[in-house]
């Protein structure tokens, strides 16, 4: 099996991940959703379709103490959580199973923070790959409303929803959150200086009253154009992705 | 009467305006908002609660041969309006009377680029003001989802809708403009670097299809805080505030 496997570093060697070698593979979003989750130590974390468990575990290097709670649809990614989750001296509970018919397991509970990086794809926009496991997660069968719907119910009263998605989805994400969270605010990630973001981070909060914000967000790479397979991120992105500094100056 | 008013410049002297001493007076956002709209020479414009015409001779001033027409509630701001048109050379057809009960001079009527600034402030959470003429410009008697379907109803097919407002309701705005325009854009203002943004600027395209931008924005001020009460707008921000730059490297 381990042939079918890569074993990666993320954040700044924080954290150890096995991944399949093809098929979905966790990027820098899971990072960055995880830098803009308000979580403070002890706290409890529902990851929605948490794959190897890339943003549990950056979370978990930020921010000691957190009880961390995984929902996976497919087994093999439910199985590399858990073994990611040992690997790197952390216990994620990984429930299978699926969040359109949320198991009874967690069907109890809520959690301080729910976070998700749902899939960006639409099925019905796109043709479906080769690989079924990384369509499974790279492509949207469930709608997006029913993801930020779900993270809500399992939201305990001022506990906090974490998304990354990709800005185009900002109308529909935003309704989704208003319709049943307050306290909206969202942080785009641009890609260069003056491009428009292609991802952004939303959060809102249970029960919250206040005004929506619109941060001014992070550039991530710097210069006009990606040069050389070499890192060109700015400071501001590198301290993220590998120091595990905060999102932003208000970030945490 | 013209006691009561003041005569000011903007715009880099392109402009002239009449306006109340007291009461609702013209600052930067029409000026953002004229350079954000993309209209081209010749087209028609419909400005919804367009005031002594701030907006419309803004845009006039940086495209030839528009065609313009503004609906005013309030008969002295309805009055200014034509007037200051006319000092400007240029002709406002002002309509008087409420989008909520569209006039008839307007019903049967569509237009290029239909834009608006309506009132920042909710009559339910704001205390009603002394001046009744500034009341019936900033405070919200109409909801902001009736301004955008006001808007999109005079909107011919492949026209543009285009708001500025303020950032705080831009879930609320985004989601009016989902439901009846396409092609969904966000232009936010950042009134320094890294702080949140202030106001945004929104524009649909009646039956547009192409997927929503956030554009990275504009950073107005420059500098950490207001030191005093000269200027300090960034360059970006003077050229489109005195020079008519437009908006954006593909603002037009």
């Amino acid at each position: 099996m381990s042939d079918d496997l890569t074993r990666d570093t993320i954040l700044g060697g924080r954290v150890h991940l096995w991944q399949p070698r093809k098929g979905y593979r966790a990027g820098v979003d899971p990072i960055f959703l995880a830098a803009w989750v308000p979580a403070k130590p002890g706290q409890s974390v529902l990851d929605l379709g948490c794959g190897a468990g890339a943003a549990c575990l950056s979370l978990a290097a930020r921010v000691p103490g957190l009880s961390l709670t995984g929902l996976e649809r497919q087994p093999l990614y439910a199985a590399l959580a858990r073994r990611n989750g040992a690997e790197n001296g952390q216990q994620i509970e990984v429930v299978e199973g699926d969040l359109a018919q949320m198991p009874e397991a967690l069907k109890q509970r809520v959690f301080d923070h729910v976070i998700a990086n749902p899939p960006y794809f639409r099925r019905d926009r796109s043709l479906a790959g080769p690989d079924a496991a990384r369509e499974g997660a790279m492509g949207e069968e469930t709608p997006l409303a029913d993801w930020v719907r779900a993270a809500a119910k399992r939201c305990r009263p001022r506990g906090y929803v974490s998304f990354i998605h990709r800005t185009e989805r900002l109308p529909e994400l935003l309704a989704a959150f208003d319709s049943c969270l307050g306290s909206l605010e969202t942080f785009p990630l641009i890609p260069r200086e003056g491009r428009d973001s292609q991802l952004s981070l939303v959060r809102g909060r249970k029960e919250g009253r206040a005004a929506f914000r619109l941060h001014a967000g992070l550039v991530v790479h710097s210069g006009p154009v990606h040069q050389t397979d070499g890192e060109d991120y700015t400071p501001e992105a590198l301290g993220i992705l590998r120091d595990a500094a905060p999102l932003g100056p208000e970030g945490r």
